[in-house]
């Protein structure tokens, strides 16, 4: 099995690029406005962990471990880039929708004076560039239509997702009265576990052509639950975690976010609390903010996180327990994930950090 | 040959409109968030003269007369819808670039209270919603794939359009010394002339599979012919058209658009004059606006246009009588631009109306 460290991806990213900065100059568009694309495409996907490439490759060697050939290898890493840009330019939208200030540590793209609102067709861009290069590396693969359409299909979840998270939190909604958990499920199933958990392993699948109906299943019911993981996680570091670690500064409370948080705090409050927060949450005021964060404090939300999430990891390791292997699936594409769990567990996600 | 009005594509977008919603309703979308999206789906494709749905269907009809089958109309009504919906998702993000206030007479989709910036997702969607529909609709016909690589590559080519038309357009960019006809005319062909002309011309090629490269190219040829044509007239009416019957107010001064008006007029002003367009031109100041609109006054911009445009029509006429028929094209796909270009002549484009 080729070894494959964080260097390989940033060289494949730059060799990506490369490729695409030739592909638009070889189509005519001026120099000046492809240097602009070129940086768009860097400054977006990097600065972060890459945590949907590693998905897919180590995804892959769970599969096939030794069998898996050096072509193989560089096309999953190229695969591995395309999920990171396609999410890269849907940031970019979700920054300016959210109104958000920094991302990565970083102000966010939107945000650039010489940039503004041009990021909109900057998205764009990199949401197109995923299908740019699908044709350009993998038109003779045999399962090109299917790589094509998980893409496809993971842009539309995201939206859809999207759509219900800024609908829900829209002043018009009707306020924490409309707020369940049903509504959060169908946001995070999609707006998460959707492209941050499935896509990348499911990708892998595809390219190895060991997508049947039943594993594309499997993979989805653990993805799922990896996802609502994460989104509660992020939900919770977005009011308790540290800006610093986070590299943004959380604004759920100030957006009116259909979150965990205040799912949470909604089934524990007394009435008087409950009124504290349907007055104030989705205030951009802070006087007001510290007044919601204060019965968030009084109703012991750290703790009930801390429960949440011990359960949730432990169903998510029984659920992998009894994945079905039959059709070529392998239980071992989940241990990466597994450790990063315990890893949490064991850190207790920030909970006493704090 | 089925006889095709104008309430017959309505009734096609009103069948297509609820296949959407059943078919998100169906992956459990929820019934608000539905309702919401046909909403949008149905105001923002709305109210034009389905110019691009006229196109597709009237190219299918030259190219097969009676041979058209029921369903193949059928067919290319929906294909037409999905030009014009893929339009209208670029159109909402257009404007929010732009800063617009209307289109098509009212007020931008952005410009909604209860929509803002949620609108940079609706866009997602609707340009998403064409390759639902292709899915839904087109699966197994034998040009599907192709079908589906017209709208991506058409995706594309309006990005990059737009990425040039704002990149040139911003204050970092380096005013109108940097504006030249090389860089318009690249804007243009991939703006307009693409989408508008191109992109449903080649689709009832693609649909009826005529679309050999030579055909495709005798088309393409004539289509960005035909764009330049409209973009140029579209910049002339930004500047002289009457807002009552563009349905819009034009900004591209304000905006420091590069157009044929403002090249046109470096061409022809001397250096006092070029002073003040340098000065002014961008300017959000009514009153240095007005100094703008002066100098095109001076330099006779109606009549220069007039002049361009009497030319252009002669010169795309002759492009059309020498179209290569050889691989079934016919000219007589032209027949209609050619009746709308001899209006457009006759009215004098709005010159004399002015």
């Amino acid at each position: 099995m080729t070894k494959i460290a964080r260097p390989d991806f940033d060289a494949t990213l730059a060799s990506l690029s490369q490729t695409l900065v030739d592909y638009f100059l070889g189509m005519g568009f001026p120099a000046d406005a492809v240097e602009m694309y070129r940086k768009c495409l860097l400054v977006n996907t990097q600065g972060g962990k890459l945590h949907r490439c590693w998905t897919v490759l180590d995804t892959a060697q769970a599969l096939k471990g030794d069998a898996l050939a050096a072509e193989q290898t560089r096309d999953l890493m190229i695969l591995g880039w395309l999920v990171e840009i396609q999410n890269a330019g849907y940031l970019i939208w979700d920054d300016i929708m959210d109104g958000s200030e920094t991302r990565r540590g970083k102000p966010c793209w939107y945000r650039r004076e010489e940039i503004g609102l041009m990021s909109i067709n900057d998205g764009c861009l990199l949401t197109s560039t995923v299908f740019i290069v699908l044709k350009l590396c993998f038109k003779d693969h045999p399962a090109y239509h299917d790589l094509v359409e998980v893409f496809r299909e993971t842009a539309l979840q995201i939206e859809l997702g999207q759509s219900y998270d800024l609908l829900t939190a829209s002043s018009h909604y009707g306020g924490l009265s409309q707020f369940t958990r049903e509504k959060y499920e169908f946001i995070i199933a999609r707006k998460t576990a959707y492209y941050t958990s499935y896509t990348p392993m499911s990708l892998p699948l595809v390219y190895l052509q060991l997508a049947t109906p039943m594993n594309l299943k499997e993979v989805y019911k653990v993805a799922l639950s990896l996802g609502q993981y994460y989104q509660v996680r992020n939900d919770y570091l977005d009011v308790y975690g540290d800006p610093e670690q986070t590299g943004k500064a959380g604004t759920d409370i100030q957006e009116n976010k259909l979150t965990w948080v205040i799912l949470e705090a909604l089934d524990r409050c007394d009435n008087n609390q409950r009124l504290t927060l349907e007055e104030f949450y989705g205030s951009q005021d802070d006087q007001e903010v510290a007044k919601v964060l204060a019965i968030f404090d009084e109703l012991n939300l750290r703790d009930a996180f801390k429960q949440w999430s011990d359960d949730k990891i432990a169903s998510t390791r029984d659920m992998i327990e009894k994945i079905d292997e039959s059709e070529g699936l392998s239980k071992d594409i989940f241990n990466v994930f597994l450790a990063k769990l315990d890893g949490d567990a064991m850190r207790k996600v920030g909970v006493t950090a704090n």
